[in-house]
């Protein structure tokens, strides 16, 4: 079998630092944003965009009201009251997921300790039945720590993440006065640094918790490793809260905010005077940074941990081959370093002169990260693996060669950039099926809906093919450990991933903001041109977001059913078939709470508008200012009373069926759940996102064809415009969240496998 | 063991004596419609109505204009009409089909014949080793056959019900005139008519070809019922082209319709100058009365061959014990009988002397023949079977009492009564769930959309855990056995169930010719409650289809398991789980095609009606005819065409990936095909039927609530439209087709599994 070339020690050593390198390059690029000064000083003058001869062929970019104090100051206001605003959700947020945590932190010690009776003698190990394991009472203490390590670790992504979008909103429409180049660069600037602060805090907190337990268990991989799982679930049941509660929030706000000030009052969109803006404003990083950061960070603490647990019972584990066992850890590490290559293409590398280039840089950076990274697996395969070592598969040894586990990692990667670019066919409006969307609202809103609807179905079938292709070769040629790496060759360059996706909705606040400070409508333009670049990166990144959950589910739902020793899952049974039935069921249950949810809420904002126009005096003359706060937090308890039923949907149907159907039922219910949960998430996704880019393809008028359809205001327009708000629910609420849907069940059925296997199935032990 | 209390030979006399009493009953119903003359004379004076004194409790019934010979006479023309348009359709669509037919014949000839390389020998039988049975070119042949049997029967099937459909319509307007109890009972005994020679001449044809095939096969029962298999995908195929095809041709014309009689030459719906009102009214005949009839006659075919090919590998079939092989066609005939009686209690032994009685009466059927028939099962499962015997299960015998089998089937028997429910729940606009829809079209109809998509979710909650109950009980009870008889009682009451179903487009079409004749606004009100119930019956009766073909797709997936000598289907193999994904993603590739056809299909319909209207002078006059037929023809040809490649997706998929991925794999599609599947059909039939009587509710006023809503014109009716429309293909194509998807892709599994097993998986071979 033979050893690894990298020595154990340069791995312990190696990790940390590309860790900390992540961090420190997150810090510089802080740095960079924040030499944006949001105080009313005369701004030192921009020459960066003048020096290249060439930037006049593409569209000639004027500073504008560099002198205007007076918006600096309002830009400042206004950023000021999205913080207070964000900040007022977070703290309320955590109110209430703190109580979630201390309940669910018990309630897995509880269970995970009741497997043994609390005893705390050494127990036979699970898969060396002549080794003595640690007993069940140390892996429900060490479960329930790193559960709460994962919870914290997202819930401070998740604030960091939206504490920078905030910081970066008003500094990206300041800049947009030197140019759209500037603007541009302070904006993925700005998502860099979530991107890599992420990335690099989950890798570092993943490795120091290994590296502690590690202190106790000593030799018993198997059980650290169980233990560690823990902290995926922390990190994806947060991601939950993020996902869902983000979700309803943006959505009741946006919603809320449109009917009251753009239909009722006649007042334009972003207007500083409607009391809901500032939580319409809020929403955005509430739903899509902090949501999506999360969910990712989940996924990636997901797939790590699936990876680590069918590792630990591989040869690898057996013979505490330590390099080899973090082959999952040093690929997130390349990640980073490659990611931060990347990075320097979009901010020193190449400079954009014209919005043209926006998005072409944008999908540079896809291509790019993916093709180094290629080369990054290559060289970690190479070094930290021995040249052949067998893997755990379902009771049995597969032998496996270190150039087919480059493979798999390979073929996630990739099948990552083709969902990525089918997502984008069929969102952007560069493309022929958004334009025939938009034709369709010539007969009114309801063919826009069936057209849509039907993209929608049609935009799964490539990704579904991709993802059975991955799973398919991974899985032959290294079972669920091939799975599980799959997934994060898929994730391994999140850093950049969520550069581009934070980088969407900090150019829409900015152009939010540009609006409410009253700047002038070139600087619109600009970011709006940033904006319509950005909605096409987020559904890109969405699609990243539900294939790697696939993989990652699959991955989780692998480990769950060795850890249960199950050796098939066999659908001609009964117990099995019936769960898969209602498994993919679920999605279409919780889809109906989340929608219903943002209907609900958006009612409730709506009365609270209609109450400060008519009890304000002078709030429509401009005279006094709305209560900004009570908005957000209609919009922050709305949301997070309406995600207690989905969540709860979740959290209860693993541990209600592992504990009264058991663990075949349970397998059932996850994989049907899985299968069908991806569908609708990426059929909701690109449905939506194709809806809301017929509108602007309409709005925006640049060709023939989307003149013919518009103006704003016209029937198609009109049209287009139901169609738009049909698909936030759907885009930014049910579909995402039905990610988490299946990786959570999946990882919770995992951390639960061992009492299921030991108690579960009641129902069926009774008759 | 033991034998069962029937004898053989009174099996074989009862079952005929059961269809043909069927057959007789559907003609005397026939007679009694025939009655109600379509031609100018003095009509008998209707005394029925006004011998039961009560009947000015509830509505005054006055006879109304029963001497203007010229309404009867514009009746008969409009009927004429309406069925030259039918006959029209039947004969273009009969010519692509009998290609498909002729095509597809010579395909299972070919693929079945190589199984031995068209060899004549005798072969050993595949269950019982020591046996020699019939050659497989045998199979390929009598395969054959019984498809074209099954085709023929289906297409038969379709064509009398049209006719029947068309028949009744005027005579339905014009009894509509002595009242509403008589024109409920000439829609009501129009719609038996089909229903009881639907189900008759169903059980009759494969009764006649089991014992023809016995006349050949002798004593090899494995190779006889495997080849009666032909004949579930006879009847299925033509109903894949009947539920596709005419749900696309009664979309397109009704959509065509609308869009340029009501919208741009306002004039009134179903108004005799637009070009396309017949069009409009032969679809529903086209798609909800023949589509659906060919469904469930397909659906009772292959559940019925599914529980005989199971069957003939237990302990029935090797001991040759005809009465008990038999069950599934005595559950048939009982429930012919069953049906009858039930039929008496809404034509002769109660009377509609109300508006507000013809829900209920429509309910009571199902109820009343729902409790008769768990009777009839007892007695069936008392005298035809042996109190013990055994089931194949997957390579095992199980040993099952009859007492469980009665379970089985009464299990489906009530399973679908609780679908039926749940459907009428969710549809009908006298629960809360259409009103809260309804409510949402105040905020206009993007809210609408939402509400309804959430509603349609939520309305597969109830269902899939019936479906669930009603697997796990039948499966646990007898294996595949149970699954499919189970699936059988859920359509035992199939003649009642086609009953109702047929009422409700007939409603629909006296309605129309109501309108078109120009009669008064009393008579149309009439009609106009007649629909009112069918419209949701409707929903009740495709809530039964979805449920009946999940059953019935699971028990040919079971027997093509069994056939294909499988005995584990094991998720955990890449093999099947790229399957299950990839089966999952085919009903959203399907509803993508069929839907986006609806819209195509509209768009060349409003062509044409523009045409017309603009060519043939005096026309808007009411002074020149239109050219019904080009628009029936144009309506005909695109959705024939436009179905090709939905079809072709689901006839080749089987055949695809048994060939080059193997059994496994397909294992893997037709479990996720199913699994998924059914969630949209049951959503998308759901969300459309609420729709559709949201739109009614606002229109109709019957409450304070529905007042405030409407009325007609309103914003809030505008946006109830809107939600009609889009609910249109989705209730009517799209949601309805994927019955026949997951049925279709199942027993075309099961009928070419031997060529699968022996040739199948070509690409793992190679690689």
């Amino acid at each position: 079998m033979g050893a690894a070339m990298l020595t154990g020690v340069i791995t312990e050593i190696l990790i940390p630092v590309a860790a900390v390198v992540g961090i420190a390059f997150a810090l510089l690029q802080w740095l960079k944003v924040s030499a944006v000064k949001l105080s009313p000083e005369r701004q030192p003058p921009a020459g960066g965009n003048k020096k290249n001869g060439f930037a006049a062929d593409f569209l000639i970019e004027e500073e504008e009201g560099l002198n205007d104090h007076n918006v600096v100051v309002k830009c400042a206001e206004i950023q000021s009251a999205i913080s207070e605003g964000a900040t007022s959700f977070l703290f309320t947020e955590y109110q209430y997921v703190g109580v979630f945590m201390a309940v669910f932190a018990v309630l897995i010690f509880l269970f995970l300790g009741s497997v043994e009776g609390f005893s705390t003698k050494s127990q036979p190990c699970t898969y060396s039945k002549d080794k003595y394991c640690k007993p069940a009472l140390a892996n429900a203490v060490f479960s329930t720590v790193s559960f709460l390590l994962g919870a914290v670790t997202s819930v401070v992504s998740g604030f960091l993440g939206m504490k920078i979008a905030t910081y970066a909103n008003a500094r990206t429409t300041l800049e947009a006065r030197k140019g759209v180049g500037k603007a541009f660069i302070t904006a993925f600037r700005s998502g860099a640094v979530m991107g890599f602060l992420l990335a690099a805090n989950g890798l570092l907190v993943l490795y120091i918790a290994i590296n502690l337990f590690k202190l106790y268990y000593g030799d018993d991989w198997e059980g650290l490793f169980e233990a560690i799982t823990g902290y995926g679930l922390g990190g994806s049941s947060m991601a939950l809260f993020g996902r869902v509660g983000g979700g309803i929030y943006t959505k009741a706000a946006d919603v809320g905010a449109d009917l009251v000030g753009k239909v009722e009052r006649n007042i334009p969109e972003d207007d500083p005077r409607n009391p809901a803006v500032i939580a319409d404003n809020v929403g955005d990083n509430v739903g899509d940074i902090a949501g999506m950061g999360s969910d990712l960070f989940g996924s990636y603490a997901e797939s790590s941990c699936a990876a680590l647990v069918v590792a630990s019972i591989s040869s690898f584990g057996i013979n505490h081959d330590l390099t080899a066992m973090c082959y999952p850890l040093l690929i997130s590490s390349m990640g980073i370093i490659v990611c931060l290559i990347t990075t320097l293409f979009a901010t020193d590398f190449f400079e954009i002169k014209a919005v043209k280039e926006i998005e072409p840089a944008l999908k540079r950076q896809l291509i790019i990260s993916t093709a180094l990274m290629t080369v990054g697996i290559g060289i970690v395969s190479w070094i930290a693996l021995p040249s052949s070592f067998t893997i755990f598969n379902f009771g049995e040894q597969k032998k496996v060669k270190n150039w087919e586990l480059f493979f798999c990692v390979a073929i996630g990667l990739w099948a990552g950039l083709v969902i990525g670019f089918v997502t984008e066919y069929f969102t952007s409006n560069a493309y022929s099926p958004v334009q025939d969307v938009a034709n369709s609202c010539r007969t009114g809103a309801a063919t826009n809906v069936i057209f849509g609807l039907a993209l929608g179905y049609k935009s799964v079938i490539i990704p579904i093919f991709a993802i059975a292709v991955s799973i398919f070769v991974s899985f032959s040629l290294a079972a669920m450990y091939g799975i599980a790496v799959a997934a994060l060759g898929m994730l391994s360059t999140i850093a950049t991933g969520l550069a581009i996706d934070a980088y969407g909705p900090i150019s829409d606040n900015a152009g939010g903001i540009a609006e409410m400070a009253g700047m002038s409508h070139r600087i619109r333009e600009r970011t709006d041109a940033l904006d319509a670049a950005g909605n096409t990166t987020a559904a890109i990144g969405k699609g990243f977001a539900i294939g790697s959950a696939a993989l990652v589910s699959l991955a989780l739902f692998g480990a769950f059913v060795s850890r249960a020793a199950i050796s098939t899952v066999d659908v001609l049974t009964p117990k099995v078939f019936i769960g898969l039935i209602v498994g993919a069921m679920l999605p279409y249950w919780f889809s109906a709470m989340t929608m219903k949810s943002v209907g609900r809420a958006a009612l409730e904002m709506v009365e609270e508008v209609r109450r400060q126009f008519n009890s304000i005096p002078g709030l429509m003359e401009g005279n006094a200012k709305p209560d900004y706060a009570t908005c957000v937090k209609i919009s922050t308890d709305a949301s997070i009373r309406e995600m207690i039923p989905p969540g709860a949907l979740v959290m209860l149907t693993p541990l209600i069926v592992g504990t009264f159907f058991g663990v075949e039922t349970l397998s059932g219910v996850l994989a049907g759940a899985l299968v069908s949960g991806v569908q609708i998430a990426i059929s909701a996704s690109n449905t939506g996102g194709a809806w809301d880019n017929a509108k602007k393809y309409i709005e925006a008028g640049a060709s023939e064809h989307a003149r013919a359809l518009g103006p704003k205001g016209s029937d198609a327009h009109k049209a287009a415009v139901i169609g738009d708000t049909i698909g936030d629910p759907l885009k930014d609420t049910s579909g995402p969240s039905l990610n988490i849907l299946i990786k959570l069940m999946a990882v919770e059925s995992l951390v639960f496998a061992p009492f299921f296997a030991a108690h579960g199935g009641l129902l069926f032990k009774i008759f």
